[in-house]
């Protein structure tokens, strides 16, 4: 197996609907005219996936991620350019298996590959690393921002939160869950659902918006910071699963425990922000996108991001999002 | 320092031309309505540049790699994504200098960053891997590919050839060079010269073109697979510096030598076919962007590569290029 056998056998098959992409026979590809929206994504094992995790999921995650910021901002995906980075020694199965995830994934949003990168690491211990840089098509209204919130927008978000969070560390072993519970949980973890349909049909309604993928209180921060303002988050009304429910019945603190919930990461869920006078217009667009969407809060003068208890008191919160540098 | 703060202190001031940036501050780009040439390569420590490289030459040949990739195929640079996967415990001065080295080459092409991703290893000793999506606008005359090549086209190469091979080899103390050619060769390996106003001459008159990375008879041999044909490389005629003249005379088989440079990686020039007809205009194309380029082979029938001896034999070669997944 070469670098070339694996290019042309294992990866240029899913270029197929990318002429763009001239079956990977060059050194780069052809975009045709039109305004482009891109975001690029890492994930490295071992920060971002567990080094057990199949690698099909792995594919598929990398996918979701990327996809995920595109629908935040109401954008249509249409394919990526792809950098991976094996560890010395990677067999042909596992990348087999890889970009078998990445053809699922490929069909379920319609997108294609258009180019990229493969290498490998110079160690049998250094971590798989990998890249993506995806383009999509903004909304005709306009890409929805971080940036757009007015003082006292409403703060909603779609789904539920923490069940990635708590999926982690039930694959870690971390906390005892029903079998169950574990299941689903760890499928929020290993297979985020990028919230599209909804994205799209909050282009040109949502002030402002993001996908939770730092936790739900850090990305309030970033839509707060980002649009001079504070978010006021009510812990009570944060959607949470059954299996989160259960997990925070069996902690001692229920205000310490809604806190963690909103401070895990890879949610993959819209948080975003809304004028009050459009409260009907978004229960119409969650409809339509057949998708929960819960309003969790406010946004207020100042700045940060406020957790409130029932008497809308502050909860101290120490975790305000994973921040891959912290020392 | 956060990953927020370095993002908006170290790296949004690279964005300054880019207005589609929004600054970083969201996490996506725009780019506006053209038709876009895009490419992606990644560049691992210990297997692309050195892990005691300075981090500022590191980045200039990041984005050096990727410029050579649209200069090969007559594009113009305009901007790029860039992802970091540094290693856990990275000192702000590491990200300063890595960005101080980006800074330098924007400027030297003009390019502005566009977004991407920044994290770390989950430890200090996984190796710092870093990706790159360059974008540029193609040539009017289209773009040149690695499969226009015809039966009986010259084959041409520009600069000299095997000089980053030789760098690699000085900095890692295999071989024995003075003082001035070391330190010409060790720029040749850390910061290559992408040919772009060749690349751009070269529009419409080259059948085939790519820059040559992988080692000049490897790449010759990705110019051949993709148009159906056989290089043949005339051996003597391949372009040398005087360092690797000296080096070249000290080995004890010249032919083993001269193979052994055709093999080595990371030039940077450009490899290209033209028709004899054309051999005046090569030469114009050549001065007009003050770049030598010397003729050093046909296009024949057949499969694969051929390095030939004064008589037209054929020199045993092993090595026809560096391959990540060789076992």
């Amino acid at each position: 197996m070469n670098e070339f056998d694996i290019i042309r056998e294992v990866f240029a098959p899913l270029t197929a609907e990318a002429p763009g992409a001239f079956d990977l026979v060059d050194d780069v590809a052809l975009l045709e005219n039109q305004n482009l929206v891109v975001t690029k994504d890492l994930l490295v094992s071992g920060v971002h996936f567990l080094p057990k995790d199949p690698l099909d999921l792995v594919a598929r995650k990398l996918i979701r991620a990327n996809v995920s910021d595109l629908a935040a901002k109401g954008a249509k995906p249409l394919g990526y350019f792809l950098g991976c980075v094996w560890s010395a020694g990677v067999k042909r199965e596992a990348l087999e298996l890889f970009a078998k995830g990445l053809r699922e994934d490929q069909e379920t949003y319609r997108i294609a590959l258009y180019g990229g990168d493969t290498t490998a690491h110079a160690t049998k211990t250094a971590p798989l690393t990998l890249s993506a840089t995806f383009f999509g098509i903004p909304p005709k209204q306009g890409l929805t921002s971080r940036s757009g919130a007015s003082l006292g927008d409403d703060l909603y978000v779609s789904g539920t939160i923490g069940d990635a969070g708590l999926g982690l560390a039930a694959l870690r072993k971390e906390f005892k869950f029903t079998t169950v519970d574990k299941a689903s949980l760890a499928t929020r973890y290993q297979l985020p659902e990028p919230r599209l349909s909804l994205g799209a049909a909050l282009a040109g309604l949502a002030t402002a918006a993001i996908d939770v993928s730092d936790g739900l209180l850090a990305d309030a921060g970033h839509i707060a910071k980002a649009s001079g303002l504070r978010a006021a988050i009510d812990a009570v009304a944060i959607p949470r699963s059954g299996a989160a429910g259960s997990w925070i019945a069996a902690q001692e603190n229920r205000w310490r425990a809604l806190s963690q919930l909103a401070s895990f990461g890879d949610d993959y869920e819209i948080l975003f922000a809304a004028p009050p006078a459009m409260r009907r217009s978004v229960t119409v667009a969650a409809k339509a996108s057949r998708t929960e969407v819960t309003r969790i809060g406010t946004l207020t003068r100042g700045a940060g991001v406020g957790l409130l208890d029932e008497n809308g008191a502050e909860i101290p919160t120490k975790l305000t999002g994973y921040d891959h540098f912290r020392s």
